[in-house]
């Protein structure tokens, strides 16, 4: 006979032990419970992101998100965490039809107090060398692939990257050390939904009577039922598997990414690249956005390496429910060879005879396919959240604070975000949504 | 080889007959081939409906979308065309708490046009004496039951019912006259994404090339790739099989509802109560809606028996990508027993006694989990269309026009729905979705 909850949280990936740390923080006598089905905490999706963060969007609600969520990493880095925090910033790399399709949310960030910097041609050519801005009449590739010039670019000084197994390890000490519980290796096999008020017949719940959800049988290191209060769903791209079959949408569908890496340590061009003076204190490559696919290329000084990978949203499948396993998801250096590496070496000269990845990995983005924006809503003794859509790493903290709202306060509370600002509950919900769509998506 | 067409439709349930029809009807020289995988139209979902069609929505396009369609089916069965409608009237008997409630709704429909009749307790008894209004307070089922005494009800005079195969042969026959072609006992095994410039290359499309939906691989009476401009895709609860794999979220999920008749044959108090003359020119009782679970009682008068059913949301799993053979989803008589039946004789006392039903069958309702409210959205070169959350068959003419106009106009045009209302594409997408929550759900 397994131990009962208060709280029982499944999914010990950052989103999770953000929410298990802040409901702990604001609930500190209430016995809480993590359950993880891999053998150790962040090993999920959480570990594959491209572990990037940014205060640029056109949507009040990812702003609010991500910049509290970030000026709180910042804030416990400052207090001596290593989170792997760097301001290294974001360049968005430019065509001059990109650069005035965006001027309009530029405009609108800049409203919002979001710090950007513009970079015309001159400028950026000046800033980063590296970077092919023009090509020629009778470059055929670049014509094939309808590749635009460079016309300028935007950066944002206060985007960086930071560490999400630090941080998600963060949350967890911080839970541990308060009382919170967790158990690895344990998978939440299905949820207990019964009566409120049971007769003890067998067929309960009827649907002449309100049911509620009372825990999640698990199977692992626990074993049998496990009773709790409240049961927060917090699994990611998992988080179907579990509410599904109980009548419960879970909002996201997966869809694989793919990382790549390139190794500058050979290679006397792409290791003068990673260092550049002209965006950041640190001497540092920002983030670099190109014109093409979002192909991306993020410079890894302390492994010598640079992560890059591309968007491709149509033809890349949803996934409803994965498989358990996210390693069964494989990145194939064909993708990088035919997709990333032509992008990258036309802008990048500098990447050319790199044609192949030394690294490579895939990780599955928990797409809310409505707004892609992440979501809280609340069933009767459920809590889910989910829907980063690529940008849940830089927005877990806040998301754990929803989380911990709705569990103290209900549907009509409203949290307080890192910072102070308030953030309705209900505004993240699907019963009233009220979420600002994001425009800025390139 | 097979042939190509200029639209292709997926599905020959109601709704994509309805797409075929208006697409035809509005381009008479386009050629289009509708595809479906049973042996004949209107065998799934279609043919499994509950048939009912209301125009009591307070979502202003809920009842843009009802109304003009029923106005649009009456026309056609005034026109001489037999779709088994009758306007038996629609009366949700509620509690004392409920009327209350949904008061505030009442007066948006009457804002809104909509003819509704307040029955208080005292008329109501007198025009439905079969009715128990009131439960005694010895009466130890409804009490575990939390059954709430009845307070009056609320009459739709304009809503009732119809024929969904005759509606769906409607849309057929005409579709074929004008030239329309159909093929049954034929998949669509998967869509074709290609580039817009292909260049042959294997691999294609590449992430930088522009991708469109070209056609669809068939298997069955017609074999192999069909090549279309455009393809709708109109398969219902089945839609995220054909676009999860191309990367595009079907944004349905399938629910099962179980529908179950009584037959009134030998039993002369049903065989009474079968025929009213308290609430419409037919003689016939009206579509009643019970105050627990939203029971409900189909009065089909040329059958003698009652179709009766009820709401079970939560603990009923969804289904992403359901069993391609609808027969898989089996009504269970103990779901009838347990569920259905006790509230059906408590609240009509005429039913002790048929404990078990005669018939029985399920579908699935195809579920737009984030607002009940169906959706058309564009991709290049498809269209898709679902989403009916149960009132899918009272909306598929409105629906058909909408495809149509997606066709002709784009994302940015504008629906002209019978009657003659303006219906805005965008607001039936996702990307600027812009719907009116329903209200009005009991």
């Amino acid at each position: 006979m397994a131990e009962d909850f208060d709280i029982l949280v499944v999914g010990a990936g950052v989103l999770g032990l953000s929410c298990a740390y802040h409901l702990k923080v604001n609930n500190p006598t209430k016995k809480i419970l993590v359950v993880e089905r891999l053998a150790d905490a962040a090993q999920g999706n959480t570990a594959r992101s491209a572990a990037m963060v940014r205060n640029m969007f056109t949507s009040r609600d990812n702003l609010m998100l991500a910049e509290s969520s970030i000026n709180f990493y910042r804030n416990i880095q400052g207090s001596g965490v290593d989170l792997g925090m760097k301001q290294t910033g974001y360049l968005w790399v430019m065509s001059e039809r990109q650069l005035s399709l965006n001027e309009p949310y530029m405009q609108k960030m800049e409203k919002n107090g979001i710090q950007i910097e513009r970079f015309d041609l001159s400028r950026l050519k000046q800033a980063l060398p590296a970077l092919n801005t023009e090509f020629a009449a009778s470059d055929e590739d670049s014509r094939l692939m309808e590749l635009e010039n460079v016309g300028g670019a935007i950066f944002g000084p206060k985007c960086g990257r930071l560490d999400p197994e630090k941080l998600a390890r963060f949350f967890l000490a911080e839970f541990l050390e308060k009382g919170g519980k967790v158990v690895y290796g344990t998978e939440a096999k299905r949820i207990i939904v019964e009566s409120s008020k049971p007769l003890g017949v067998e067929g309960e719940p009827f649907v002449w009577q309100e049911a509620k959800i009372a825990g999640v049988v698990l199977q692992g290191e626990i074993n049998g039922e496990v009773r709790a209060e409240t049961t927060v769903i917090a699994s990611g791209v998992w988080n179907n598997e579990l509410l599904e079959p109980i009548g419960i949408d879970g909002h996201v569908k997966g869809k694989k990414r793919q990382m790549f890496t390139i190794s500058a340590r050979n290679d006397s061009r792409l290791a003068a690249l990673m260092h550049n003076k002209s965006f950041n204190q640190l001497d540092a490559l920002p983030f670099v956005i190109l014109p093409k696919s979002a192909c991306f290329i993020k410079a890894v000084d302390e492994e010598a390496r640079f992560w890059v990978a591309c968007d491709d949203d149509l033809n890349q499948p949803y996934v409803n429910v994965p498989e358990p396993d996210i390693e069964n998801y494989k990145a194939d250096p064909r993708y990088y060879e035919e997709n990333v590496y032509r992008i990258l070496k036309a802008y990048l000269p500098d990447f050319e005879g790199h044609s192949r990845p030394d690294q490579m990995w895939a990780g599955l983005y928990s797409y809310n396919t409505l707004d892609s924006i992440p979501f809280v809503f609340l069933e009767n003794g459920l809590i889910a959240a989910g829907g980063g859509s690529g940008s849940g790493i830089m927005k877990a903290d806040a998301m754990g604070r929803i989380v911990d709202c709705a569990y103290r306060q209900g549907e009509d509370g409203e949290a307080e975000l890192y910072g102070g600002t308030g953030y309705k509950i209900k505004r993240m919900g699907f019963k009233s949504r009220a979420v600002e769509r994001e425009e800025w998506v390139i």
